[in-house]
């Protein structure tokens, strides 16, 4: 356990200072601390990998794919990563060779491309609520970000987005999630084609992060990347459509003149992605469709235990339609801001939710339910709720 | 295969566009087109992953290991590390709590270590000839970086170094590597031991990378957390030890006040390393030390091969103690620089080797060979390259 030298306590990365660590995880950890509390804080999905997609990464191993593989990742991968986006979102065919990078997660691919495209003091509008991690990134990388809140109903429209592309022409990038975390909120075709033609007429870069693209309830989940290609890097990944979370596998599609720098850049942050990892990629997605849709439809079921539940304890919910979040509304009458009643709520009730301001402008008095877990720790976490809601609401 | 909007096809960071992509990827790619070619370009281990660390692998996958780890990675594998440094090299006892950080190998290693400490503008020293990775990173983080050329011999000594530290009284870091990619050349005790008095002397962080530190041929390794722990950053990793490149997992090791912006900026990269690789690193530090020793025996005889082979070729080469490189200088006779000798030979005598100039300032005028290659491969190698030579210097 060495003692830093005194002179060198101070010695860090300014920006990197200014950002602090991943907030979730810092409440999940609190929460962790109480004895018989209920956890619905983090974004994991509580499968298993599917039997079958293990077994492809456990021969992998017994192959001895134990060598760098191209920067980039397999060459198979990327090709069922191009073949699975046309197939399945009718994506554009991009290029195995030189318009799919393979990361490590979509992590990776968001630092990956933020870092490969863009220049400190350039301006990126982030939409809010959202992923914390975008705007750490973006405080990382010394981008200037241009705030968009979404609220009430946490629907990004052309609406909302026109008088912010007004306000900062100069703006080199925008980073939309959809289905959205933290909010599940998601957009049909019409809706994605609407700002596909505002963002149309910019000319800026669209990050778009459809990690959660498997996961729509109320209908087909419709691709930025097909609506407007020539503008559009997609941040995708394994972890949430196969539960393969701890496995890191994501990937970045998008034309080459774009892309030749996101690959460059992944190459220096992490040489490659690890093969028996993306041996399991490569197998779920040429052959794993039926899990994400079985994953899917138990989702879903669990959205309408959270959705009534919560409405039935007293929250407005934004209607949920993909992923595994539900963002909810505390009742004026609490009385309470979104901190101290997730801090009241996991004492008192013994459910961990994440407070809504964390997620950035538009967030406060909100709370985000992951329903990643199981059905029994979620009806039973909707009746611990409701009793603690009841009680609050009489007094 | 979307084009992309031709406004946006300049729209990149402009520190990357000013870094080459890795030059030795280039070269190796070239070499690939020429049939019949021996090609001794990449730092690749030919060996297999022992069948126990994969065994142990696969036991993880089984055993539904695919939910997020831990940003700083797996418990027990922060603990095999901290107990492997004190057993195997007499580290410091670093806490595994807060002053190791696993990484996706050491690449990912090195970009959050030089990311997480250092800020736009300020210096660092990297001796050269060096891995072209530190230079690359350097530049993307917009780091000053001060030259020091090794050469002739291609070892740091104080003599060399005390000139560019008067030179540089603010210098923030310095970034040593040994045994040493491109050269292969390593230090005893004593030679640590003398450049840690020196730079115990200024308030600069060592970022000390000892990737190589099993494949130490003429002693054993002595590690600079040892002899500066108040002041070392200590990347390593499983790449090369135990042959596990493509499985990418590598560390950090450090004093917390250094290692909590390390880890928060890993954390932003990459969220956390994958799972299953994470198991079979521990396995290889727990249960794998004898395979460490028999590849180094293996390497050892292979660079017995091409040392006496390169030298009655008529080349000059650096003491190659340790890693799997050896750094060759081409008779002035020959005349040609380094990038016309490595194409002539590659053309006429069908062996890749990679350019000295590309590993910095010094470099030009050598060769660097990777013997990490079949010992049939090697001896065919050094026939063909004595017969050039012959034929060559004859001429």
């Amino acid at each position: 356990m060495p003692e830093v030298k005194p002179s060198l306590a101070n010695q860090h990365n300014q920006q990197l200072a200014n950002v602090l660590p991943s907030p979730i995880r810092v409440i999940d950890a609190e929460f962790s601390e109480i004895a018989g509390l209920i956890k619905l804080t983090l974004g994991e999905p509580d499968f298993a990998v599917p039997e079958h997609i293990k077994q492809a990464a456990k021969r992998d191993i017994d192959n001895d794919d134990s060598h760098y593989a191209q920067p980039a990742g397999h060459l198979e991968l990327r090709e069922a990563i191009s073949n699975y986006l046309v197939n399945r979102f009718q994506a554009p065919r991009y290029d195995p060779n030189n318009e799919i990078a393979v990361t490590v997660g979509a992590s990776e691919a968001l630092f990956a491309t933020m870092s490969g495209l863009f220049n400190p003091g350039e301006k990126i509008i982030i939409p809010t609520p959202s992923f914390p991690m975008y705007d750490a990134i973006a405080k990382i990388l010394g981008l200037e970000i241009v705030g968009l809140s979404t609220a009430p109903d946490y629907r990004l429209t052309p609406e909302k987005l026109a008088p912010v592309l007004e306000a900062n022409p100069d703006a080199k990038g925008i980073l939309i999630n959809y289905p959205s975390n933290p909010t599940g909120v998601t957009y049909d075709e019409a809706e994605v084609s609407a700002l596909a033609e505002l963002l149309g007429q910019r000319d800026m870069v669209v990050i778009s992060d459809e990690i959660y693209a498997e996961l729509c309830f109320d209908g087909p989940h419709t691709t930025m990347s097909k609506l407007l290609p020539e503008q559009t890097i997609l941040v995708s990944g394994l972890s949430k459509s196969h539960a393969m979370t701890g496995y890191r596998v994501g990937y970045v599609a998008g034309p080459q003149a774009l892309m030749q720098h996101v690959t460059k850049m992944h190459q220096f942050l992490v040489t490659t992605a690890p093969g028996p990892m993306m041996a399991a990629a490569d197998e779920a997605l040429n052959n794993g469709l039926q899990d994400a849709e079985e994953m899917r439809d138990a989702y879903q079921a669990r959205r309408d235990i959270v959705q009534s539940g919560l409405e039935a304890a007293g929250f407005t919910v934004a209607r949920p339609s993909g992923a595994f979040y539900i963002f909810a509304k505390i009742p004026e009458a609490i009385g309470m801001d979104d901190m101290a009643f997730v801090r009241d709520l996991a004492k008192e009730a013994l459910v961990g939710v994440a407070p809504g301001l964390i997620f950035g402008e538009g967030g406060e008095g909100n709370i985000r339910l992951s329903y990643a877990a199981s059905t029994e720790d979620l009806e039973e976490s909707m009746r611990r709720i409701q009793a603690y809601m009841a009680k609050k609401l009489q007094a």
